[in-house]
C-alpha cells in the first residue's frame, strides 16, 4: 500500500501549494526507489506444474500482496534463469534474490543437506516442521546455509510420496535384485543395498524410460503429480508408501546479505508466507493425491501397500546407509545427525499413540455416515 | 515501518523550512490516526497456557511484526476482558475486534459449528486443512459466519487429542456402562450411548473432580497440557488416540466489518498469519507431546491404545450421532456435512497408504540409528 499512499501525499502536496522545489526536497527519489523491492524467485519446478510449481507462485503472490507491493516477487520456472538444480548457486550469487526447491538437489555442497527435505524412515510433515521450528533443526540450518550465504525457511511439503511405479508386483527384498530403478537421494543408495540397479532419469523422460524398459521402476512424487506425468499408462503397479520420503519439505532460500538488509516488517512477511507455505502446499498434495488416486484406480491402476517383509528389509538397509553416513560425517553433520534423532524419538512416539492410530482406528469395519 | 517514515518525514519537512501551515495541512492528524490500529485478541485460554496460549500470543505479533506496527494486536486471556467461552459474541459485538479459540465452543449458535474444530471420527490435522483450503471449507465457514458478523481463519491445531484418563483399565465398550465422564463436544453424545454419564467439568477442576470420584475419567488435550495439569496424578491409565477428537482445529475470529475495512496488505497478513499458525501451533504440540508423553510413562502412567473392539463400538456410535445429527440441520448445515464427507473420502484414502502406511511401517521391527 505504499506506492498509492506516496503518490496520493504528493497529489495533496501538490494541490497544497507548496513550491515544487520543497517538493522535490522532502521526496527525494532515491529513498522512494530503496523502499520499492523487485525480487526473482527461481525454482526448480517446471512452468505451472500443480503443488510445488503453483504453491511457489502463491508464496510470491502472497510477499508482494503483504507488502502492500513494497516486495515484489516474480516467480522463474527452471530453465528461465537457472536450470532446476542450480537455485542454490544462483541466489548464493546474487543472480536471483530468492530461490524455492528442495535441499537434498544440495547433497553435492553437503552430505546432510538432505535432512532439510526428507531421510528414509525420518519424520512425516508435521514432525519436519516441530523439528525446524521447535527442536533446534533451524538453527543448524541457518549455520550450515551461512556458510554459503544464504537464509533458508521450511516452505512447503508434499506429505509422504509413494514408494512408486513398478511393471511387476513386488513381494520381499528379493524382488529388487537386479531390478533398474528411478530413484534419488539417500533412498536410491538404500535399493541398491536390497540389491537394484539405480538408473538416473530426468522427471520429464521417466514415461519413456518405463515405456522402453530401460527402467522397471521409477519413483517421483505422488498421484497428483505423477499422474500428470501419464505413469499409469507404462506401469501397473503402483506401491505406497514411499519409505524414501516420508514427507519432502521444500525450501525458501534468499540470499542472506540481502535478507539480513530487509526491515524487519518484511523479513518476518518473508518467514510467515514461508511457514504457511508447509500448511498450503501439504493441504493441496492432501486432497489432489486422494482425487488423483480414485482416478487411477479407475482406469486400472492397481494401488497397493509395500509388503511388511519388505518394509523391514528397507528399513535396515536405510539404518546402515545411515549409520556409514554418520561416521563420514563432519562436525556439522554429526550435529544434524543428533538433532534430528533427539526429535524423531519423541515426536514419532506421539504420532503412534495419536495420529497413526486415529488413522488406523478409522480404517476399521464400524458404520459411519456417507 | 510506516510511522517512523511518516516521522522522519516531518522532520523533513519542518527542516526544509517548509510553513507550519502547511505542514499542517499536508499530515491532517485523523489521516495519520486511520494508519495505525491497535486491536485487541480475546482468547479462551488461561493466562500462557502453553500450546494454544502461547501460539496465540505469536499470531498476534506476528502480525504486529509484519505490519510495521501498523496492526497492533494485544492478546488478553480468558477472564480478561470476556470469560473463556464468550469469545465469538464479544469480537462480533466489537467488544474486541479478534478472538482466538475454537469453533466447537459455538455449538449453541449453530449445530456444525464443531466441523470447523473437529468430528468423532473425522479429518486429522492436515485433512482439515486440506478441506478449509481446498475443498470449500472456508467458503462455508465464511458464509456460516458471516451470519453473526464475523470472518473466521483456521489458525492452529493440536494435533489428534488423546481419549483422556481414566481410573480403570478399558477393555470393551460394556467398561462405559455406568462410567462417569467428563467430555466435551459431541463425543460426550457418544460415549453416552455406549452407556456413560456425562459430567460437565471445567478444565481448571478435572484436578479435584478425578480426585475426589465426580468423574471416573477425564479428557483434555493431549500429554503437553494435561501434565500441566498434574492429571497423571489422580488417573493411572491414560488412553489414545481421542476418536473425539482426529484433530482440533483452532480459529482467529475476526469482526467482519472491520476486516472488510481494512487495506488489502493487512488482510492478507492477519490471513497469512492465521495459516502459518496451524503449521506453528500443531509443530509445537507433535514435539512438546512427545516429550512430556515420555515424561509420564518415566513417572508411572500406563499408556496404553484403546482395543478395536471399543473403537469400533465408539465409531458406530460416532456414525449414528452424526446421523441424527445431519436428518436436524437446517440448509447451511446440509452443505457442511456434504462438503466435508467429500473431503474426508479422498484425503483420508491418500493417509491411507501414504502417512498412516509410512508411520505404520516407521513402526515395524527393523534396525535403524540410534
Amino acid at each position: 500500500m505504499k506506492g498509492p499512499i506516496d503518490a496520493k501525499r504528493r497529489r495533496f502536496l501538490a494541490s497544497a501549494a507548496v513550491g515544487a522545489a520543497a517538493a522535490a526536497a522532502a521526496f527525494p527519489a532515491p529513498a522512494i526507489a530503496q523502499e520499492k523491492r523487485e525480487w526473482k524467485m527461481v525454482t526448480s519446478w517446471p512452468k505451472g506444474l500443480p503443488g510445488v510449481g503453483t504453491g511457489a507462485e502463491r508464496i510470491a503472490q502472497r510477499i508482494t500482496d503483504m507488502s502492500g507491493g513494497r516486495l515484489t516477487v516474480k516467480v522463474y520456472a527452471a530453465g528461465e534463469i537457472v536450470p532446476a538444480l542450480e537455485c542454490f548457486s544462483a541466489v548464493a550469487e546474487g543472480k536471483a534474490e530468492m530461490g524455492h526447491d528442495a535441499s537434498y538437489y544440495h547433497i553435492g555442497k553437503h552430505r546432510q543437506a538432505p535432512f532439510f527435505t526428507t531421510v528414509p524412515f525420518g519424520l512425516t510433515a508435521n514432525e519436519l516442521s516441530a523439528w525446524i521450528h521447535f527442536g533446534g533443526g533451524q538453527e543448524l540450518w541457518d549455520e550450515l546455509y551461512a556458510g554459503f550465504g544464504l537464509k533458508p525457511f521450511l516452505a512447503g511439503n508434499t506429505g509422504t510420496q509413494m514408494l512408486g511405479w513398478y511393471r511387476k508386483e513386488l513381494k520381499t527384498a528379493d524382488d529388487y535384485k537386479g531390478l533398474k530403478v528411478r530413484m534419488a537421494g539417500l533412498g536410491a543408495e538404500v535399493v541398491k543395498r536390497l540389491g537394484a540397479t539405480v538408473v538416473t532419469v530426468p522427471a520429464g523422460e521417466i514415461f519413456q524410460a518405463l515405456q522402453n524398459g530401460t527402467v522397471d521402476a521409477a519413483e517421483w512424487v505422488g498421484p497428483y503429480n505423477d499422474q500428470a506425468l501419464g505413469l499409469n499408462q507404462v506401469a501397473e503397479y503402483y506401491y505406497g508408501p514411499g519409505f524414501q520420503e516420508p514427507s519432502a519439505g521444500l525450501e525458501l532460500i534468499v540470499n542472506k546479505k540481502l535478507y539480513d538488509e530487509l526491515p524487519k516488517d518484511l523479513q518476518m512477511i518473508v518467514a510467515v508466507a514461508a511457514q504457511a507455505a508447509h500448511d498450503d502446499l501439504w493441504a493441496e498434495y492432501a486432497l489432489r493425491n486422494g482425487e488423483a488416486l480414485a482416478n487411477l484406480i479407475t482406469k486400472g491402476t492397481k494401488v497397493a501397500r509395500v509388503p511388511n517383509e519388505l518394509m523391514i528389509a528397507m528399513g535396515s538397509a536405510s539404518g546402515e546407509v545411515l549409520a556409514e553416513e554418520r561416521d563420514k560425517a563432519d562436525a556439522i553433520g554429526k550435529k544434524i545427525f543428533e538433532s534430528f534423532l533427539k526429535a524423531r524419538g519423541p515426536a514419532s512416539a506421539y504420532t503412534r499413540i495419536g495420529e497413526q492410530a486415529m488413522a488406523n482406528a478409522r480404517a476399521l469395519a464400524y458404520k459411519y455416515i456417507e
